[in-house]
């Protein structure tokens, strides 16, 4: 009797537990490696893959990382641990090297052939029979590729997709950029502070750290520029070494390199040297013993990424010399230890030197005329577009260009000009549309993907709950992962596997189809047909396309709008500023035309008169009114389109995401009514029959101020 | 056998759960409102009390609030969710105001009696028999005496204590002050970023806000000044007051007002007016428009906290006005709507005025003249201490001196000056030192917490996960809230109350004894004797007793600790800055001598020799060494008995107040070293034998500097 209701009251209590554990709201900082419990078809096909796990030899702190990944999946997943074992038996899950491979009598010559062309981080997934048992197989040939390959067989057994055959990344270099300040300010940070909190570490390591690493290791991404490219010089302080060697000790294990940024005149700063001209004996010096100190903390410390002589950064030009001296300098300090220099492109000239006509043609005409002068470890690293980040932006002309140098793509993941982290926009499509461009140069058409030797995305990581600001946003860090390893993955495919990890396969259409429209919603509401860079002074938050009073004309709306009673949009072909010509030829001449250039381009290259006839009938006055009307409606369809998905969604995330495409419409209206407002202004046109006047006049619109946007680091 | 196979696995399912559930590492989000299940004894007391919840009548956001609390509460306590029932039963936990009760035929006279002297917000809780039904009741004159009562009730449930009788509060006003600026940087925040995302305001509520309301609620906290005292024009403004008002709308049925520290200057700043004089006829119609703006947002909006003519901030002093013209200006404003302000005494000469002789003089000097011309809806608020939330300070002379005007207690839960939020240092032992001594003023003699109307606490809650910094920050906020209920509590009982609540009563007695030696372990290795004001510039980290060089000297820690070859410590007496004429006279002469000083304020009150001979026996020198000494010794000790502690808490709790304990043994050897080695440079006098010598020398220690150091703002 004693027993029975002992057992009474524990089946209640443990009943009232499953149900809290399952129906519980999410808070989101578990990110895509939920691992909540799957549905009962679902548990059956994966318990029979993982009924034990097995890793022969003694585990490695990297395949330590894959087996406790594998334990806490499973148990989350099918409601008990699995069971560890050190022998083969029908229904294992097996994580091997070649080397085990062998000795289980398992390098069978077809699988040792497949294997040898995956390289250091590649895995192979396979159903098979070893020792006489069936076997689930996670083959690498190192144990960051088993690390791997288990996040790939989690990936499976949560969406249900079939077992990959084999994945290895093209790309050696996947990289995050933290646009991280030492105070844990974080520039164009929308997610709450830096999570590496310099002032903690190096004695107090936040759990953080860890869930950092398995998220990247759980993508591929393999090294991480921990603090801002605009860099302090203390960085490289002992100090501040001992704390990035402390985060280094806990990312390792994961595969991930710790990269810092450095300043250019760190050795001048901290007066160690009397000058940081780059051929100077004393500076050389100075960043060669400087490496030494680093590499005995961090044995694999990955190098340096510099932003210099640009936007006010010191650099080498400071000296008169070029940015392959500098970058050279820093190679060679580095090279004995087999690191590397990020020398970044987005360069446009400093601060009362002349200004070149047209801010998009400035790292080109800096950069192309050094190719081939950079030493072997360096990279230089280029945005995806020729301005900033922009929602949309025509692809960078060095790509393609530099084709002796390795080059590196800088993505934006943080989303600084696409609404923070308040505004949906999915970005895999942006970095599919890029990576996938055909360069149209030599040997014989290269997509941009293809010129690429590595790749980089600027962080929308934070200290908030939820990592990146918003639960949408944490697609953004997935879909560069993904796309990192594989630049030739679809946007759309990315979108599916994230959605069906993050809300659950039956949310999986209509997220994506939400995903897949969000961006071009932004463009529309923002900047469409082309437009760039009219956003709010600093802080690049709301409609100022009247700005233009600002120090330098390109820092002005006006300079890229070039809008006037007579027309709008900025002309780049040979008529204009011709930066045309930093293309193909092939491009060049497609684009020179407005007929045949992409719509989406269209005054981004040319400037053409208001009552230009666009191929849908209407003049180009109208068809921007119509595209900033389409922007606003698709906001709201967004909208729409989540509230129709609350019963499939917890209610904590539904409402925090719900919450936020409020705001996101109302974003869009402001957008919409001061573009519509201001450019009306301008173009002293009427609003054809059916178009909504803005709601305030134009000095309403003006007015606006936000003194307390973030991100401003 | 389907069957049985399904519940098989469903019961293995319910037991991983529930281990996970129970053996699981916490990351302190839930404060002292844990409700983990209780072990079986007391899982059978609480369920005896509360078989159902009886809210007659519908409910109130408010004491909906009270039901949703209890819900949770009991669901994880119990495993299962109470009844909720409109009928009361035997075992039903009743929650009624007199209304209710005289319904109930249960408001008979002594039960009313006792409730009407309860005022608004006290509680009591009686086991009674109700409609021949056995309850325990939770009655209230209000419904957030009600939802006192129910967190009452809670915490009496958790930790086995026996029901309180009945409790009211003796202060009325019980506040936490925000330095947190409007960019959520938080001004001597150690624990992330402002919770208040102004950026997201007032479209997305976060749900800590709500979990924010809870927590103090349960303290009996019922007010919040969102914003720092160094203040910003543009908090006044509308969209932000839309974004106060959106935070008041979540706090309200938790009790809590909004207030907002409002810039003197703001009408000025803002351009709407062309003076911010406070009798300028123009600047008192600013005010009352901009009163009544507010209060049709906010219609409980509680009032303005102003630091004015405080350390660079503007003020009446800038018209040549007293504070009593300024605060009464604001008072005007707000008594229509029955706001108040709360008027900061902490001031010292504005930069480039003559320097008062001891910047400790100055709030009395300022404010005591004023004593009776403030409005009747002002209350002055004044820091525990005359100079700066020191690890140890005396009371402050106003205490007790301003018989006229109403005075708030304002004290730091967030640790300045002991260590951030690395240091282990409870400061409910602080409250309780300040708060039970007495003033020997008329009438009788009244401590300091009889002389008060009010009290602040200026907070120590940011957005990291844990809210506080670090889990034992958490008790600091917890003490101050319980203290603010009842000034009469002892540190001990609520550093009790607090460690059953957060690690559970099987660590009580350990966890209490660290916290009880843990504020004079910090006063010991930073400030003993009566020291204070020696730390680092600025960021008052680590220990700068050198430091002689800032623009004022009363910036300088030679100022304060005053030590030369002949002696250390400031002369307050009358042969000195006779700042001891500010207090009572039985307490000025008391402490006029040195040997009638309490040793723990000597060198507070008085300059002495190196060889003065202590109580002790030890001369002055070698007092002062030992005190360091016992500082570090007592900062392992906390160390070594938290390690001790190990199999009592959880890993994830366990791990991150270690690497705090690490790190508070390295700032106290840190602290311990560069003081000796500072003030033996200084006495020239050799260490007695048995002494360590510091690590370094004294260079080394002044060469260390913390330019990314916390809580700047």
């Amino acid at each position: 009797m004693m027993r029975f209701s002992f057992s009474a009251a524990l089946a209640a209590l443990l009943l009232t537990l499953a149900a809290t554990a399952s129906a519980a709201d999410e808070d989101g900082y578990d990110l895509w490696l939920r691992y909540r419990p799957l549905e009962q078809a679902a548990q059956a096909r994966v318990q029979s893959q993982a009924r034990s796990v097995v890793l022969p030899g003694a585990p490695s702190p990297t395949s330590q990382a894959a087996l406790d990944e594998l334990h806490k999946a499973l148990t989350g997943m099918l409601g008990r641990a699995p069971a560890p074992s050190a022998r083969i038996s029908d229904g294992a899950l097996l994580l091997a090297t070649p080397a085990r491979l062998q000795e289980l009598g398992a390098a069978a010559s077809p699988l040792r052939a497949e294997l040898s062309a995956l390289g250091n981080d590649g895995y192979l997934l396979r159903q098979t029979r070893i020792q006489n048992h069936n076997v689930t197989l996670i083959a690498a040939n190192t144990d960051i590729g088993l690390l791997y390959g288990a996040y790939a067989w989690l990936r499976d057994a949560n969406t249900g997709a079939k077992l990959e055959a084999s994945s290895a990344p093209t790309l050696q270099l996947r990289l995050l950029n933290h646009w991280d300040n030492l105070d844990r300010t974080v520039e164009r940070g929308y997610a709450g502070q830096s999570i590496w909190d310099w002032w903690a570490l190096p004695d107090i390591k936040d759990q953080r750290y860890t869930d950092y690493a398995r998220a990247n290791a759980s993508l591929g991404i393999n090294g991480t520029v921990l603090n801002n490219v605009n860099s302090k010089p203390e960085v490289l302080t002992a100090p501040f070494i001992a704390k990035a060697a402390a985060v280094a000790d806990v990312l390792r294990p994961y595969g991930i390199k710790v990269y810092l940024s450095a300043r250019f005149s760190t050795p001048l700063e901290l007066k160690e040297t009397s000058t940081a001209d780059p051929l100077s004996p004393e500076v050389r010096a100075w960043w060669q013993r400087k490496a030494d100190e680093i590499y005995k903390s961090i044995p694999d410390f990955g190098g340096f990424l510099v932003k210099a002589n640009s936007e006010g950064q010191p650099g080498p030009q400071d000296y008169h010399r070029t940015h392959a001296d500098g970058a050279n300098m820093l190679a060679a300090a580095l090279a004995p230890h087999k690191g590397i220099v990020m020398w970044r492109a987005f360069v446009y000239a400093p601060k009362g030197t002349h200004l070149n006509d047209d801010r998009a043609k400035q790292a080109y005409d800096e950069f192309k005329p050094l190719d081939g002068q950079f030493a072997a470890n360096v990279l230089v690293q280029v945005k995806n577009g020729a301005i900033d980040f922009q929602p949309r932006e025509p692809f960078h002309p060095l790509f393609g260009a530099m084709q002796k140098t390795p080059l590196m793509m800088e993505f934006q993941i943080t989303k600084e000009y696409l609404g923070f982290s308040t505004d949906m926009a999915y970005l895999g499509t942006l970095f599919e549309e890029t990576l996938e461009t055909d360069t149209k140069t030599a040997p014989q058409g290269r997509t941009v993907a293809q010129t690429l030797s590595g790749i980089a995305g600027v962080a929308n990581i934070g200290s908030d709950r939820n990592w990146a600001g918003s639960h949408f946003d944490q697609a953004n860090w997935y879909a560069y992962g993904r796309m990192a390893w594989n630049p030739q993955a679809k946007a759309r495919d990315v979108a599916v596997e994230w959605a069906a990890l993050t809300f659950g396969p039956r949310t999986v259409t209509p997220v994506v189809d939400m995903m897949m429209m969000s961006r071009e919603t932004v463009v529309n509401y923002m900047t469409p047909l082309g437009l760039h860079h009219i956003m709010g002074t600093g802080h690049h938050h709301g409609p100022a396309p009247w700005v233009d009073n600002l120090e330098r004309p390109d820092w002005n709306p006006v300079y890229y709008h070039r809008a006037s009673r007579d027309g709008i949009g900025f002309d780049r072909t040979a008529k204009g500023s011709n930066a045309l010509e930093q293309y193909a030829p092939e491009i060049a001449r497609q684009f020179s035309d407005p007929k045949t250039t992409p719509p989406q381009f269209l005054l981004w290259f040319h400037h053409l008169p208001w009552n230009y006839a666009m191929p849908s009938g209407r003049t180009l006055w109208a068809e921007l009114l119509a595209h900033y009307d389409q922007g606003l409606a698709d906001a709201k369809s967004l909208r729409a389109r989540w509230v129709a998905l609350k019963p499939l969604i917890d209610p904590r995330r539904y409402s925090e995401e719900e919450q936020r495409l409020n705001r996101q419409v109302a974003n869009a209206t402001l957008w919409r009514d001061a573009c519509v407002a201001y450019f009306q202004s301008v173009s002293g046109l009427p609003l054809p029959a059916g178009v909504q006047p803005p709601a305030h006049p134009l000095d309403y619109y003006k007015s606006l101020s936000y003194p307390y946007a973030p991100g401003r680091g």
